[in-house]
């Protein structure tokens, strides 16, 4: 991607000499508000643009340019940039996630591809990249630095080891290491700490994921220097971070809604914000469709009270220094990549134009044209390869006696964390049985790379389904199919939906399908536009609803659910998992 | 240099152990006053080092550690850092300097070695940096971008071509590609433009120098994304480079004093300075051990009215984070390297305690041990190899008639730009006869790399001798010898003085030597102290001004007179420069 850097002198060339008068402008913009993230001043003026490149942001009156852009008196400013994401939380590809966020003016995304990595491995990840060749905002990918996040407790499709995460370090495309799990830091893994000091080695950051940690674990963890962190809740989080030499990447997703407590310290303080910026990390296609993107974390930051020159500065050229792409990215300088949005109002900042690469991409929040050309390989359509779980036996859990003690996980609506609970059940012809009169549903991660035919089964308590089952086979973060049911029939009829799909979510009674989303790519991604996926998101909510479930977002909830990392349990194909122990432990207690 | 990177990851698992109070700390800096560059906060606390990093900056009591140092409540702060520096403007070897300048706190040197390039090429910057393996600072440089400087219209010593240059920048101890001529980017030279590329795709930044530039000019070089420049003289001018996109690396050297003018504008306009360093370019021996060296800026940027927290994050992390090293410099962070001082009074700020990768390397403006070992090898201290000039009649300007009209150049004493004036000069025995009467001397350059025996001769106004001559083999940037005289003879005498030394300064009347300073290594620098040096230099001017000169500093003057890249003449090894027109002129004019 980007290939306008050392392959592209001519570009350059070429470029001096369109901002020097002797060569013809591709592009002027007339007539603008030129804000100036480094200075902050805005004056009013003509950008030139040149092969996708600002030339010069003051042209005079009689340049010569192919066309003409009247903006009309709107204020001009860079590209928004969202600095941590999951792109797979939209469960769209890069190229149907345009529509949503190009018209809020995001123009650069890093994100970070773990969850492919986790299904395909290295491959998956180039191929993902590669279907955003044509992208109308910046692609770069934050190198997944955990992946699987829980070796000996999950089967996973792919593996990134440290041979695997140096290639991918070193492709233009990737700018830092991604997210690395403060316990390998703290606990001296050499291959996490490999990985980090080779990125280091070659000159990018490394980002951080300090969720919870206590003072004394921080500065173990900062000891490798860790760039930033996305995890800060408090203001005082946010200080303490700064404090230690980490950069603030303010969190405003669907359900992690950070920036209101981080922004409103930021502004009562007036505290310098060159190291602050802004990320979505997880947010889902209804969301960016309803609110916005990174322009909605602006607009909320000003009407907090922080100053709109520092939430455009956060939003932009914060972000470009800090992940050392300045040069070319977050400000309307010489140069840069010309990355304009144009609006008309500061204080409620709505983009009312967007440029990418010097053409129109967005207007009146709308993309121009939508290109979903979706590149994927046949291999990674059908990543599905189940060997069990098929049938309604598939999900007993054996017992003797008439009934026993299980550990049950109890999940809550707005938060990844749970606890454990006990539950007496019954047993009949030598399975426990779901009590979904009591809330008390199965569970069930089935193995779906084909490696070994593994079901880890346990109980869960919160869905509040009274008939049939939920399944996905988005489940972080190893994304192995996870099934939740009131009855095993109806657990089995999902498992097959998913495998007829080819991935995706589904909703079943029995074999009766209510509704369904397919998932093809890796299981992950939908082939479809997003109009189509926020609607479909609705019909499959609704039919969940429809079974009793009462979570406000309940395959949400489902495909994080599984996740062996987030305390107290988890559940993968292996069984049930003791997060802070870090091993399987039984579902039934041995000693009732 | 620094191997602390990718190859020592037992060091970085050592460090968190001893971080994580696990292992036995180094070093415990008790009851400071620790300056925090991120928050501006300033708490009391303890830092506890491990192999020369910061551990933690924050030991609680209990901590154990093998040497305990008492702070007395004395402010800590991180080490500061010289933006951008010639050092071969000391005369001195990396170590000498050691002596200057480890004692005011710095503890990191940006160094443009072009001097030693142009002598040496490639492989006297390879020992330039070798010689600094020792040092109580760390030693970085920027790649010379230009060697020669005037290709076509100078003899040099070395050349740095593409191919050296993208070899150089490679190094683990290049941090920037140096300061890029407008000319070369503007006027789009491939060369040059192919070695600003590959800095950037390699992860590393591109000093600029755009002294002078007009605003269109500054826009095209711009376009080459130019990430600072250090030739801001006033506020307006910082400013306007902020503005596209370049960061300001504000120097105060021995002549180029621009820091009052624009941190005047920065305090008074209370602006961000999160994009403001601060750099020395040239400053001398006997002014950095009479004032300071980047301790002086932060002082008189104080003084000024500048936040002390602002001045020190100038002299700190600002720079760390623009030259992309800010995982190893600039703060007190856990990871970092253990460069601190440690002062009383931050409003007139003076290191009483000089700490260098956590050894007391400094005290009371005294180094504690000075370890100048001199590991150049012969072939550098070899370096003056002269075929002309030992004799009067080398110097003869041949002419017909009894006067002719020459060029004169005419100089001024507090500036390196000159002018051409016009002066009547008799003719003797076919040779063009000085006027030290009316201050007009013969300036001459003296090709010294063995080469082509090329001896450049012109006239020059300003120095004021009444008779003898002064030499120097110091003269930017091609480093041929560079001599002044009322006569030839002494001339000649001057440039066999220095061909005895192998490079050096002189001050002779005809044959008799009246002071001289070898600088035996390339002919530039010194291999005695700085002490030494700096007594030395206190006689050459005066024996310079006991033959009647009337400059200041009649060396300095003298080293940047040839200079073919600086308006409106230059004199090299191959005449009389043009400087505008880029052309060798006759010292003469041939229509009188």
């Amino acid at each position: 991607m980007d290939p306008i850097e050392v392959d592209n002198i001519e570009s350059i060339i070429e470029l001096i000499e369109a901002a020097s008068g002797t060569r013809e402008l591709d592009l002027i913009i007339r007539n603008v508000q030129i804000v100036n993230v480094f200075t902050g001043e805005i004056k009013p003026g003509s950008l030139g643009i040149f092969k996708g490149l600002i030339a010069s942001p003051e042209i005079n009156s009689e340049a010569k340019a192919k066309r003409i852009f009247d903006g009309s008196n709107l204020y001009a400013l860079p590209g928004f940039i969202d600095t941590h994401v999951h792109i797979d939380s939209t469960l769209l590809t890069p190229s149907a996630l345009a529509s949503l966020i190009t018209p809020c003016g995001t123009t650069a995304v890093f994100a970070d591809p773990m969850e492919i990595a986790n299904v395909a491995g290295m491959n998956g990840v180039k191929v993902f990249i590669q279907s955003g060749d044509d992208l109308p905002y910046h692609f770069y990918i934050e190198v997944p630095s955990r992946v699987p996040s829980a070796p000996g407790l999950e089967t996973t499709g792919g593996e990134l080891g440290l041979a695997e995460v140096r290639a991918m370090l070193d492709w233009d495309s990737s700018i830092s290491l991604g997210e690395i799990d403060p316990s390998k830091i703290i606990d001296r893994k050499r291959e996490y700490l490999e990985k980090v000091m080779q990125a280091q080695a070659i000159g990018k950051i490394v980002n951080g994921h300090t969720a919870g940690l206590s003072r004394e674990k921080l500065v173990a963890y900062a000891c490798a220097r860790i760039a930033d962190d996305h995890e800060c809740i408090t203001y005082d989080e946010a200080k303490e971070r700064l404090s230690l030499g980490m950069c603030v990447l303010v969190r405003e997703g669907s359900t992690e809604r950070n920036l209101e407590a981080l922004v409103r310290g930021l502004a009562r303080e007036n505290a310098a914000s060159d190291r602050w910026m802004m990320c979505t990390d997880d947010k889902h296609p209804d969301d960016i469709a309803s609110e916005g993107h990174i322009d909605y974390m602006v607009r909320k930051a000003i009407s907090i009270g922080l100053d709109p020159i520092k939430a455009i500065q956060m939003a932009t050229i914060n972000a470009a220094v800090h992940f050392r792409k300045e040069h070319l990215l977050g400000s309307l300088s010489p140069g840069r990549w010309a990355d304009i949005l144009l609006a008309r109002d500061l204080h409620d900042l709505h983009a009312e134009f967007v440029f990418f690469k010097g053409e129109l991409v967005a207007e009146q929040g709308r993309l121009i044209s939508e290109n979903i050309s979706n590149p994927f390989p046949e291999w990674l359509l059908n990543t599905v390869k189940i060997t069990r779980g098929r049938t309604a036996k598939d999900y007993a859990l054996e017992a003797t006696g008439q009934r026993v003690n299980t550990r049950v996980i109890k999940i809550f609506s707005d938060q990844i964390v749970n606890e454990e609970k006990q539950a007496v059940l019954m047993v009949s012809d030598g399975n426990v049985l779901t009590a979904p009169e009591r809330d008390i549903l199965k569970l069930a991660v089935v193995e779906r790379y084909g490696k070994n035919g593994n079901i880890g089964i346990a109980f869960v308590s919160g869905f509040g389904l009274t008939h049939g089952a939920l399944a996905s086979s988005v489940s972080h973060d190893h994304h192995n199919i996870v099934v939740v049911g009131a009855d095993e029939a109806s657990m089995a009829g999902c498992v097959k939906a998913i495998e007829r799909m080819q991935g995706g979510l589904v909703v079943c009674n029995g074999d009766e399908v209510l509704a369904e989303l397919p998932l093809p790519i890796g299981g992950l991604l939908s082939d479809q536009n997003a109009g189509i996926v926020i609607q479909f998101l609705k019909l499959m909510n609704e039919a969940a609803w429809s079974l009793g479930c009462s979570l406000p977002a309940p395959f949400m909830t489902l495909s994080f659910i599984s996740l062996p990392t987030v305390p107290e349990l988890g559940l993968t194909d292996m069984g049930l998992i003791d997060v802070k122990e870090h091993k399987i432990i039984p579902p039934i207690y041995t000693d009732p």
